[in-house]
Formats: structure tokens, C-alpha cells, sequence
């Protein structure tokens, strides 16, 4: 007989905000929800993404059977690459997630893989599990929740959500559906927490689309350039109607608009009059009114359209004074100053910006307080643990979870790597599993507690040097004068002066130490220690010291 | 005769947030408004303040008769000793400013200079230069706008302020004084512009305290730890009553917690008995609904009291479950991952915590968009330049006025360096002179443009590799082996394969190249090259790459 609990192992996604990634487990079979990454801060310099540590994964391969999405969004399709590497498993997802996830694996040649499009309300079979797919709002199209029904239990995993009662493609949030599942009875929700620190509710997406339409027509006579997240494939289409209603061509600009509007074209999830788009390099030679350009950009991301626009490096576009600027997003946490660094440099280019600080052009994709108390309410599970957040998120939404009657006991705030059990009337912590973050950048896959991280970060702070003795250990002497090279210490005009004074300081210090016999290591150590202190007094700084001692 | 035209010359605090100083120049004689800091980004790496570049002034040393300080910020009082260091000066301002001055100047011992205390309405007169004093509401104590009478003129300054109707000192922004002069005529109001993009009216202090008083009074058998700026001398104030209305000892952390509470106390800004202060030592052996501790570390300061609690490494205190910490403050944009990272920690150490997002524990000391048009209403202006702000900030601040009726062509938006002349009815951009930023680190106040940074940031990114080879060019021979050493490159379980790798390369390449009588800049040069070539296909990045050649 099967060990009669399901186990789920948090790999990602729980106490950070990125990298999603859950995988539920009974008997030998094992699912996973999300694959996702993280798009790494100032802190790690040099890296270019973040993914989840795949050791359990890994090491349990034969069980896996099934890897599904909630969503096409890069922090929960950004690691499907790296799994399919190491783990042949077919995929499931809405067709647009599919889509992106196809899209994305054009750079990997070398990988086959099943893809399976599912649809809201089918429920799929894989083993001992029984997956329905729910439809969720989300600031993507095709986003799903998903319940899973196990031998102990219904699992209910919410995806990232918003509840939306005006939905551009006329289907929200499947709330009757969450309510029959509630009420035949939920084990376990697993609930998202991003905007639990927020009150209310989230701003509708059709309200952002009334925003939008009266600056479009109160700008009759302007050139229009809006910057928005191409998979926000409902903004695009209210944008790109409204474009139609005030007789304006549309031209996208930027690849991942270009691409993605492709993409969701073909699928039917954005709908066009392809007459109406017109080609970038066009631009030019219309009529200002006539025209609406969507651009990629939003983030003030260094190589994107709007940014290259800004400094005016943008070749088929040049900025002028009678362009209005939309940027049709929030910054997200960490890129504030490059978007404040592209609205200032727009403005300074005589075009008009109204961003999110100065009128309601965005909305968040996430569920605030209200709207998670509805789901809670209709899931009415018997046991909680909140995902998708920051610690801070986790515990206020436990906190959430409580003043809803839920008991304390019965709530489980998750961590990177831990494992619960779940029986039909229990829940407990067991193990935590080896995970973590793993970095990729140009070389490959590498570890956090890499010493690369740390070098670089000296290297950027007090700069190196590098110092080159050519030593005679017979007789004891330096032969030659010593090559000194610094990066990152001193000002050029203090170059010369620094390097002179660098060598009298190691002469003599080599001067003082018999060198005879000495060992090229020990000569190095003392070398280093001096040429530090000398450093130190003269600078206040530590750089990284490196030293070579070559034997005459 | 005179020229009969007041030179105003911006160098710094527009265009940018920070670093704020203003020159007013007529005839032979300046008088400076601020000369404060900026501290820098991730952008600026090893870089510890940013002032602004003094050219002008040194130049124009023998007309400088006053510096003027609006407020005790470091923004505005920051580069005092870096001016002082050039300029001998006499400084005026509110005693609490020049305490905070004098308190930074202790670690300047070798430079003397003359203070001089003002008061609101007091009236000092410099050369040609009449300048009045006005009270106004900010986030620190003894917060001035200056109103400066010329021959051609008034300038009215408005240093950084907000209005306040529920001042704690009991002293209110002088608006009526404000309408006095501005009845009298002002010909070129300066305003600051931090808050233009925000709606409405900033909250007052004093509500910040009534959500601090019921917070202090709901969480009686608590120990209360709230952060805070020192410098929030009113904030501190509100606090210091709670505590002792809720019977609980206050205990003081944080280097300058300490210190500007006993500033503020000599002064009487702050009033408090003296019996109530207990020692942080103290703490542990108090029960704990007698206490309440404040702090610094309100910004996630790695050094800071909060965050060393945070992290453990605090010694007289330990987080513990009962513990209620109030950070009472928002993050500075830029500070948003270190303040999260500070609350995340605090509350896996059990402690709860309530911050900005969750309760209105905090206020701007910024006007908003209705306090700024009530200064516009009251001061009428003929002309307007907006100061302190972004591009974005003073854009916005000029349609602002725009909507209050006043013309476009009398609003000038400055920037740093620019310099206007005023007359009795015109103004008008005459020149830029030099200006910028200067950057101080340990090693002294450098160039903006200097390679060091350059240097670092590359550093930071791709890492080092420093190659050393000895070469026979009689022979044409390498002898020996290279040496290579990498640092932020190659991830540890990489390396050994990697530097024998790129030992064979180098060998290589030399080994095409006909080395006889090359000089060694020529070899260096093709070796940079073969094994910047080969680092990039191995890992995809360029790492800084420092050759040695040295002749055997």
C-alpha cells in the first residue's frame, strides 16, 4: 500500500517574490506548478538570471510525470529551459502560456518536449492526481488556478490572480466554479500573497482603458507612443481599439511586442484589423494624428525601444515636441530610477509623459485584501499556507487568513526547500530538501555562495591592483623595478605619483626581509600585506591586492 | 555704477534630488542658499558622498559675504565642510542647523568659521542683500524660507517645506508673513518640487502621532522598538510624550540618535525628563510594557541599530516574540530592498512589525500639489523657476503653475549650472558656468568623468584576469609558464580546467607570433587579445584582462 500522504515541496517562490515553483508528490509520482525565475538585483552583479535550485527534482526523476503553468509570465515559465534539460517532462498550460513557452524555447534547439493546451474546466488525469484548471484574471491572458485532487485531498493552487468584474475578454475570474470546489471541500489552499499589504480592491483593467481612451482624445493632434509589458495582452487590446476609435495606424516597436502580438494574434487572443498595423520605419511620414506607436520599454529596461527613444539613439523614431509619452505600467521595485531616468530624458526632449504617478494608466495583476478574502471565503479550505511573497507577504496574510475565523494551527507559512505531509485531516512540516537559488550567467549555472559574487563586489567597491616582483632568491634581491597596475584605485592625475610612491614602499619593505631561500608564497604574503597598508593609509580604501613574484 | 542685475546660478539640487545650493550674486557680492550632499546608487560604486562642483565659487572667492542654510538636512548642509575647506565663510541659520553643523565639523578640527543663529522675521543685512527669515513646517526642526531683497527685487526661497496646520512646536509655516511679502511684491519665487506629482495635501505630524499613540496604547504589554530619523526632531517629540503618557522609559540607539537628542535637548527643541531616559544597557532587566527603545536604521542602514537587531548581531538587545517594532518612516527610493530586507528578518525573529504599507505611521515633510499652489497663491510671483527636483519635478511643477494662471514665458526651468540675470521686470538664462558633480570617496574628491568608476563598474560586471608571461625576444621564446590569475570570472569548480586552458591558448598564440625583438607593448597587445577571445567564447563575457610581459 502507498504511504497515504501527499507531500509538497516549496522550491521557490515562498518568503522572495519570483522563481515560482511547487512540486506535489504521492506514492512515486510527483507534479510541479510553475518553473519560473527571478531577474537578479544590484546585489548580484554579472548575473543575468535566477532559478530555482532543481536538486530534489533531479534526484527524484523517475517520479516526475507532469510539469504545469499557471501562466505565461517569466517567473513561472523562466526556468522551463533549465528543468527540460535535466528532466523530460511533458508540459501543460494554456495555449498562450504554450505559446510564450514555445517562443522561449527557439534558443534551445537542442531540447524536445510534449506540450499539452489545456482549457478552463478540464481536468486532467496523471496518475493518482486529478487536475481541474480554473480561470483566473491576471495581467496576462490564459492565466490559471488550478485544483488538484489527490487520494487525501483537494490541493487548490491560485496562481497568480485578481478578481476583475470587467474583464476584456468577457470571462473573469471563474468564482461559482472556486465556490463548488470550496464546498465540496478543499484540503489545502495555496494562495498567493504579492499585494496583501494592500487595502481594497485592485483597479479593474476596463478602467484603465477608460483612462487611456480621454488622454488619447484629448491629445487629438498628438503623435502617441505608448509603453507597456507585451505580454499584457489585454492592455494591448484596449490600447489598440482605441487606436481604431480615433483613427490611428499602429505600429509596434521593440521585439518582445513584436513577437508576443505575433504570437497572440495567430492564437486569437488579440484580435486586429491587420490593415491597421503599420510598419515602424512608416512612422516618419504620417501625420502625427494619425498614428499610435506601442513600444516595449515600460521598465526603462538599458537596450529597449522607449529608452533608446529617450537618448534619442532610436533610429526609425525621433522624439519631438508634440509627442505624448504613455508609460502604461508601475516601475517594479528596483527599476525606479531607469524609468524616472526615460521620463526625464522624454520630457527634456520637449514630449509630454504621463506616467502612473500623474494619472491611473496602470493596474497590478494581484489580488488586494479584498479580493483574497474573496477567495478565501469561497475556498473555505481547511488548511492555508500563502505563497508567492516576501516573508512580510506570508505573515500578512496569514494574519489575513486569521481575522477570517481561520485557527492559527491550521496555517503554515512556507520556506524555500520545506516539505509538508498532508493527510485527509493533518498537516505538518517533515523535512526541508536542498534548495535554493542557482545563478546563470554568460559561463552557465553556477552557486550562490560562489566566491565569483564576492570578488566582484570588492572589485567594485575599492577597485585591484596588481603587483609584479621579479626576485633573485639566491642572492636575495629584487631584480628590476616592479610592475604595479591598478583598476578602480587611484584618479588619473594621481597615477604617477601613486605608482612611484608604491614601488619605494615595496622595495624597501623587500629590502628589510631576507629574501634568501625564501619561498616565492611567503614573499607574496608579505608583499601583499605591505602594498595593503600602504593602500589603506593613502586611500582609505581596501582593494583586492594580487600578487606575483616571479624567481629570477 | 553697478550692473543693475541680480545673477542667480544654480549648482545643484535641479534636475536631481539632493545635493541643493543656490548662488544669488549682485555687483561684487554672493551669498549661497545651501551646500549640501547627495549620497549615491548602485551607479556610483565605491563612491561614498556626491557634492556639488564649487568651480564658480572658488573663482569668485573674494565677492562670497554668507552662506545662507535653509535646514539641518544633510541635502542642504552636507558640503558645508567641503566649502569651508576652500571659501572661509561666515554661515548663518537656525540654531539647530548650525548644531548639526558644528556636530559634523568636530571631525574637521583644523578648519575654524563663523556661525551666526537667526530667527524667523529676523532681518540680516549683507552688502546689498536684505535677507528676511520665515518659519516653515518640515521634517526636521528649524526649517527656514528666505525671502531676499535686492535693488532690483525680492527672491523668495522656499527651502524645503509643507504646511502644516497641526504643527507640534505650535508654530505653523508662516503664511501670513508670506502674504505680506508677497503683497509687497516677489519678483522670482524659487520652490521646491519633491512632492508636485502628489496629489492633494501631505498628512500632518500630528496625525502620525495619533496613529503612534493608539498602535502604543493597543500593544500595552509589548516591548515597542520604533525607528525613526533622528533628525524628525517633532517625530521624536511625539514618541517621547506617548511613551511617558503610557508610563515607559525610553531608551536611545543609534550614533546619532544619541547624539541629535542631546543636541536638540541643549537647545530645548526636544523637551523631555531627563528620569524617563534609561540606558540601552538597561533594556534587558526591564519588564516589557515599561520600555520603548528608539532607533535608527529606519533606511535598512547596513550598520545601523534596527538592522544589526535584525540580523542578531545587536548586542544590548535581542528581538524576542513580544516584541512590537514601528518603523516610522517610508523607504527612500533606492532603500526599498534593504528596509524589506530589515522587516522580513524581524519578523522570522517573531517580532511583529508595522511599517508604511500597513498603517500611517509616517508623513512627508513635502508639500503636495495643494500646499504648493497655496505658497504660488500667497507669494504671487512675477517670475517662477521650480527648484529641487527631477526634470519630471520641475516640468510638472511648471504646469502647475501654468494652471494658476501664471504665464510660460515667465517660468524658467533651471539647471544645474545655469545662470540667470534678473532685472526689475525681466529674467532670463545668460550663461552656464562650470558645475556637476564631484565625486568623495576614502582617497579624496574626484572627477565625475574619471575612469575609476568605469573601471569598478566593469570590474563588478565581467571580473579581472591578469596574465603575466616572460618572454625571451632574443630567442623568440616564452620561458616558462604564464601565470593567470582570475578573480570574479570563473566559479570555483571551473577553475583549475580553465587556467590550464587558457595556459595552452596563450602558449599558443605565441608560440604563431614571431616573438623576436617584438617589443613588449606589441606582445602584450595580441596577448590581450587571444585571450580576451578566449575567455569570451568559454564564458560570454569580457572580463578586464591586464597583460605583464616581462623579458627574461
Amino acid at each position: 500500500m502507498k504511504d497515504n500522504k501527499l507531500k509538497i515541496t516549496f522550491l521557490g517562490g515562498v518568503g522572495e517574490i519570483g522563481k515560482n515553483m511547487t512540486a506535489l508528490e504521492y506514492g512515486d509520482e510527483i507534479i510541479i506548478i510553475d518553473a519560473g525565475l527571478t531577474f537578479p538585483g544590484e546585489d548580484l552583479p554579472g548575473v543575468d538570471i535566477v532559478i530555482p535550485d532543481m536538486t530534489y527534482l533531479v534526484e527524484n526523476k523517475s517520479k516526475i510525470k507532469a510539469l504545469l503553468l499557471t501562466h505565461g509570465h517569466e517567473d513561472h515559465i523562466g526556468a522551463v529551459p533549465f528543468l527540460l534539460q535535466q528532466i523530460n517532462v511533458p508540459i501543460y498550460g494554456s495555449r498562450l502560456t504554450l505559446a510564450l513557452v514555445e517562443n522561449k524555447m527557439k534558443e534551445y534547439q537542442g531540447i524536445k518536449y510534449k506540450a499539452v493546451a489545456v482549457k478552463p474546466r478540464n481536468v486532467l488525469k496523471i496518475g493518482s492526481f486529478a487536475i481541474e484548471f480554473i480561470k483566473v484574471s491576471h495581467s496576462i491572458a490564459g492565466a490559471l488556478a488550478m485544483s488538484v485532487t489527490t487520494p487525501v485531498g483537494t490541493v487548490l493552487h491560485t496562481g497568480d490572480f485578481k478578481i476583475d468584474y470587467e474583464p476584456i475578454d468577457g470571462e473573469m475570474t471563474d468564482l461559482p466554479r472556486l465556490g463548488e470546489i470550496g464546498r465540496k471541500g478543499v484540503n489545502l489552499l495555496l494562495c498567493e500573497s504579492t499585494n496583501v499589504c494592500r487595502k481594497g480592491y485592485s483597479m479593474s483593467e476596463k478602467s484603465v482603458g477608460r483612462t487611456l481612451d480621454e488622454i488619447i482624445k484629448n491629445h487629438a493632434n498628438n503623435r502617441i507612443i505608448v509603453a507597456t509589458f507585451a505580454s499584457n495582452i489585454h492592455r494591448m487590446q484596449q490600447i489598440m481599439d482605441i487606436a481604431e476609435k480615433y483613427n490611428r495606424k499602429i505600429a509596434f516597436t521593440g521585439r518582445s511586442m513584436v513577437n508576443i502580438s505575433e504570437v497572440a494574434l495567430k492564437l486569437g487572443e488579440l484580435s486586429f484589423n491587420r490593415d491597421n498595423i503599420i510598419d515602424i520605419e512608416k512612422v516618419d511620414k504620417m501625420d502625427d494624428k494619425e498614428v499610435l506607436i506601442m513600444s516595449t520599454g515600460s521598465q526603462g529596461e538599458p537596450m529597449s525601444a522607449l529608452t533608446r527613444m529617450a537618448s534619442g539613439e532610436f533610429k526609425s523614431l525621433k522624439i519631438k515636441e508634440n509627442d505624448l509619452v504613455i508609460l502604461s505600467a508601475s516601475p517594479i521595485p528596483g527599476n525606479e530610477k531607469n524609468v524616472y531616468n526615460v521620463i526625464n530624458a522624454l520630457f527634456k526632449l520637449g514630449a509630454d509623459v504621463i506616467y502612473d504617478e500623474l494619472a491611473e494608466v496602470h493596474t497590478s495583476g494581484h489580488a488586494c485584501q479584498e479580493e483574497l478574502k474573496l477567495m478565501h471565503s469561497l475556498v473555505k479550505p481547511k488548511f492555508f499556507m500563502p505563497i508567492h511573497g516576501e516573508y512580510r507577504h506570508l505573515k500578512t496574510h496569514k494574519e489575513l487568513a486569521m481575522t477570517l475565523g481561520m485557527d492559527a494551527r491550521n496555517i503554515i507559512l512556507p520556506s524555500i526547500g520545506m516539505q509538508v505531509e498532508m493527510g485527509p485531516n493533518s498537516i505538518k512540516e517533515t523535512k526541508t530538501v536542498k534548495a535554493g537559488q542557482r545563478l546563470v550567467d554568460g559561463f552557465g549555472i553556477g552557486d550562490m555562495d560562489s566566491t565569483v559574487l564576492r570578488e566582484r563586489k570588492q572589485l567594485s567597491e575599492d577597485g585591484i591592483c596588481v603587483v609584479c616582483v621579479n626576485i633573485n632568491n639566491v642572492a636575495g634581491e629584487v631584480v628590476g623595478d616592479p610592475f604595479i597596475i591598478t583598476r578602480g584605485v587611484v584618479y588619473a592625475d594621481e597615477q604617477e605619483s601613486f605608482v612611484q610612491d608604491a614601488r619605494d614602499c615595496i622595495v624597501a619593505s623587500l629590502k628589510e626581509a631576507d629574501l634568501r631561500g625564501v619561498e616565492p608564497a611567503v614573499i607574496r604574503a608579505s608583499l601583499r600585506r605591505s602594498v595593503s597598508n600602504f593602500i589603506f593609509k593613502r586611500t582609505k580604501r581596501r582593494p583586492m591586492i594580487l600578487t606575483i613574484v616571479t624567481l629570477d
